[in-house]
């Protein structure tokens, strides 16, 4: 797949590891429309390249997103002024335009690699409310958060109110959103927010590890079902809905040439090589949803 | 909003902050059907003035309250029994007694304004349960908690099933209303049920500082939004549940004035003067929803 | 209710806690077809008799279970190989296998009796799973747990999709099922997976206990009802679904002979002794629900 020029971001591979840097170091890495379109596209990107197994989001510089770039001053959130940094006739279905963050959310929900977020710095608005879909957040001990929106007249967007409460439980979803102060690395370690804490420069090599740890040990069309099975059925109303999708999938994964090598390289006690590709090989009932659209 | 004569309760309002006290001290607040009329009316009463921006809930004396009023003695949740403290008419909808304990935790999951729970002694039965739909609870470390339906031969109420396990897990839900048990505010603060501990005679001023922290700091409009996003949310099937709103309340909250002056106080470093109120100024989404009616 | 003959586990019932036992302590308790069956029929007959008030799960010897047999290789999770040993034409459904691990789970889901996991050592892929529809783990320090399935080339099963971010959150489930990793007991508590941690010697005694706390101290029907409110509510859209049952239930209970010994029994600050039975007194509106079939 052909990525467009990348003007907001940076994107590498090394190893099964892909890395996506938000890299407007001097604007704090701070959230415009630009930034939103290559993102959608870097995630299309990671779900295409077989050689990625992992997906690691960072920011270049000392934060990791201040925000949106408020540099139209109070009229940043007004998607009819012409010069909103975040307006895009885009994001606009009938009279209703798309909130932006929310279309990076849902983009990054639907990915078919895990995805960890190294906080390495300052996440405020929608640079707290993007990595909520991701599947892991480190941290730096420096990193800090503020889900702020009611203190700037607006709401939480980026589908937050669905993600947050299933991260730290509601009773703290609703604090930081109804104070939204700017809280440090250890409150969002503390409430669950963030898995670990790490000293600056020990948290990327943190996350490269983790990383590696789910590259080398696990099957990839195995862990795009289980990523998808686990946001999907979070919200399903009975058990008897992930066991319909569970009675498939474990019956297709089987069968599979990866189920054959995982028990044998397992009984032999020698590293697993699943030969299965998320690109070709991903089973005849997936996706067994069908995704709802905007309205 | 003219308000009935108070006489399991007191309701005061200053500075933005009301506070609502359960008030029967010589029965430790025990809950009777006069208690669950003046709750519902004093959400109306705090909905409805644009001066109440957080509501704190407390009991006079050594309770916050001690749950049923069981001065009916074995037959208290007889409903049919004419003797029964809680047994009301206006509950009955075809063959069927509405929980009350219920009609007052829909009516707090409805409010526009935070709600913060100040559980300053015994908390048990339905004083247990009717904090679950507030935002935040913060206790005494002289509270105690116990969810003892089952040693009375009843099920838990107020819609306590709803709630708990999105406070505090299954697990622990579980473990507190199987074994009934009574338990300390150590174990509430543990388990994720309270935020945060206090000394007997610190446990106001603090919950009062948090109060303050919204009050001051966060626009009405964005709060009352932001308070139903959140509860409505966290049950919705799909984060396109949230798009769908969010984008609609960026939208509109984005061309407000309340959007124009958060942005503008933030640049220029200055405290915020937001000109929008709840009762003139929601938008015209909401309520997104149609309330679910009893059947 | 009569018993087949128990190859795989062993029962016991002693004053009104019954203990399943998995049984193959010379394969570290593997699971296997036969284990299916028999925990099936063991939860039928916990359910039928009055007599057991609480049900506790454990394993034989050093393990609790090591996941699925895997003596047939390469093709264990193969349903159409012969030799399966988890093979079962009695779980075809038109062209589908049901997922035997997931007919579990959701056997334990039904169950009208709280069930306590005594996890005594390893618990790994359907030694993990079978877990999480218990109510309350209580683990010994030499436990050890895996979500191993994307190691295996499968995905999680029985259902675990559904369960496990109930229990221990999205971050924590991703990260477990994503890595496969083979984790103590020690991070199993620290991330609300398990109740309590205990010396091996001393793990069933504490089980023990605090199934006596239940089983002494609570009416059986109010558990029952509880224990299926609580399971049913946690995935219902929205508080009224709570309220609605919740009336009928403190209706149907408070009317009973068990609500008032409960009462009674508290006024005279006695222990209670309910009346009520699970085999003939569970109220008109239960089960309230329809259970979805497989398909």
């Amino acid at each position: 797949m052909a990525l467009p020029p990348l003007e907001t971001t940076q994107y590498s591979v090394e190893d099964g590891i892909a890395t996506i840097t938000l890299n407007r170091p001097e604007k704090l890495n701070a959230y415009n429309a630009k930034m939103r379109e290559e993102l959608i596209a870097l995630f299309d990107e990671t779900d295409a390249d077989d050689n990625v197994r992992v997906v690691v989001v960072t920011g270049a510089g000392r934060a990791f997103c201040a925000g949106a770039d408020l540099s139209s001053g109070g009229s940043t959130f007004d998607r009819k002024a012409d010069a909103g940094n975040l307006s895009r006739e885009a994001l606009k279905v009938g009279d209703v335009y798309r909130d932006g963050g929310g279309t990076n959310t849902l983009r990054i929900y639907q990915s078919l690699k895990p995805v960890i977020g190294a906080i390495n710095g300052p996440a405020v608005g929608i640079g707290a409310t993007m990595q909520l879909p991701m599947d892991i957040r480190m941290a730096s001990t420096q990193a800090r958060f503020g889900f702020v929106f009611a203190r700037r007249g607006i709401t939480p967007e980026a589908a937050s109110s669905w993600f947050l409460p299933r991260l730290v439980g509601m009773q703290t979803a609703l604090e930081w959103c109804m104070t939204g102060r700017v809280f440090g690395a250890e409150e969002a370690h503390e409430r669950g927010l963030v898995r670990s804490l790490h000293e600056p420069d020990e948290l990327l090599p943190a996350v490269y590890a983790l990383a590696r740890e789910i590259a080398d040990n696990t099957a990839p069309v195995s862990i795009a079902l289980t990523r998808q099975l686990m946001w999907r059925m979070t919200a399903a109303p009975h058990p008897m809905d992930a066991h319909r999708i569970d009675s498939r999938s474990i019956q297709a994964r089987g069968e599979s040439a990866d189920a054959r090598e995982g028990v044998t390289s397992f009984l032999e006690k020698r590293p697993a090589e699943f030969p299965n590709k998320v690109s070709t090989d991903m089973p005849d009932f997936f996706p067994w949803w069908d995704e709802p659209t905007f309205k």
